[in-house]
């Protein structure tokens, strides 16, 4: 069914009316008054709304009851990457959140290649942040992951311990796996960090030990940097039993 | 450490003697004599190699003993994908060969868009074994999975439904969770077949049923058709013990 995020006010009244994008993304779906659509407020809320009138730019809809969205996983898995090249940062934006991922986080490593400065990040952020509406909703996610950039991988690494699970994933771990880290103890939040494309350095990975974290391996095969999360966050999903 | 592939003839014998791109690779990654690197055979075998004599475009290596490659998974995972975009098959040959699969197999479908005819098909195979070669390589793996394509829907079900685990997964199956159908016997085996762009068909989902597939979710979220095999080998990999 055709899903559309609107602002969480459109949800509260009995009727809404959809214009702009939505409008003409409806009329090519030449979808018919009396056909369903969802509303979602894209922070887990969602209605069965049902057309009632088409006009050109407007679309009218009554609104059903407010429910939550049935897609969302219960464990909220919050990507920490280190910033690579923009369109695999794109790339891991779009499948962690058809995935299921909560939030994508960036930051700066010792081997990133590409740090946008601060005005160029603004930008890209916002490009960032569409990137992640239009894979929520082609998805059926109930919720959009939030894209945020943070100022170093210290600050990243501080923030990604206050996980249940927080793992860092390092090429050169070859003691402890993904599955020990996961069965070590329960939890309802993950936190899955990478490197860049040259990885991170040994001083990035003591830190984030130092801040809490558990450093794990993903096995014998050295994957790219835009794969590593992404295999990541699907083993984590499996094992929390969210693919079902 | 650099990894080449080779012919397996070169392993057994005490010295060989990289030519062409693998010279010219050894000359970019400016190895010296008296370094190590990896020859393999493409079939599981590797060998640890010292560099004996550097000349140009001629590199003499001293082979050391055969061994298993220690990067191979125990457990083969067959990826089985209908005909997507040219360039979306492209992205599941390398990332399902970083992940570690076993072998890719491309099969028209119903609802497959792209159908390249029988000239161009055996250009493009050759391409897409380029391009697990070049994945493998880069990920270390000590086996080069093959790409195959099939004729049929119906001869890829077949085939598939030989593997110890043989999943297919639908989109508008909500009952069998790809974790019951993983727990429901062991296997050392695995087959994970999806659809293209538009989805599998109800008759080809029943025939793939009829053939002894078991129809399974990957969750309530709707992946695309480049997202799901990548997604399901990462958890089968994982539930197999095998990103350890």
């Amino acid at each position: 069914m055709p899903r559309f995020f609107v602002s969480d006010d459109m949800l509260s009244r009995p009727s809404a009316v959809l214009e702009g994008e939505h409008a003409a993304h409806i009329k090519v779906l030449r979808l018919r008054v009396g056909e369903q659509i969802t509303l979602c407020d894209g922070m887990g809320h969602e209605a069965l709304c049902t057309i009632e009138d088409l006009a050109p730019g407007q679309v009218q809809v009554a609104v059903g009851p407010v429910t939550d969205a049935s897609s969302e996983p219960a464990v909220r898995c919050s990507i920490y990457m280190g910033f690579p090249k923009a369109d695999k940062f794109e790339h891991v934006i779009q499948k962690a959140t058809e995935l299921g991922a909560h939030e994508i986080i960036v930051f700066p490593c010792a081997r990133s290649i590409s740090r946008p400065d601060t005005k160029s990040l603004s930008k890209k952020l916002e490009r960032w942040q569409k990137i992640a509406v239009s894979a929520a909703e082609q998805s059926g996610r109930g919720y959009i992951p939030q894209v945020l950039a943070l100022d170093s991988f210290a600050q990243a690494a501080v923030r990604a311990a206050q996980a249940d699970l927080a793992a860092l994933f390092y090429e050169n771990e070859h003691t402890r796996s993904l599955r020990q880290a996961v069965e070590a103890a329960p939890f309802t939040t993950a936190a899955i960090m990478t490197g860049p494309e040259g990885g991170l350095t040994e001083e990035e990975v003591q830190a984030a030990q130092d801040a809490g974290m558990t450093v794990c391996s993903l096995g014998p095969r050295i994957l790219r940097c835009e794969t590593a999360p992404l295999c990541a966050l699907s083993a984590i999903l499996y094992a929390a039993d969210e693919l079902a």
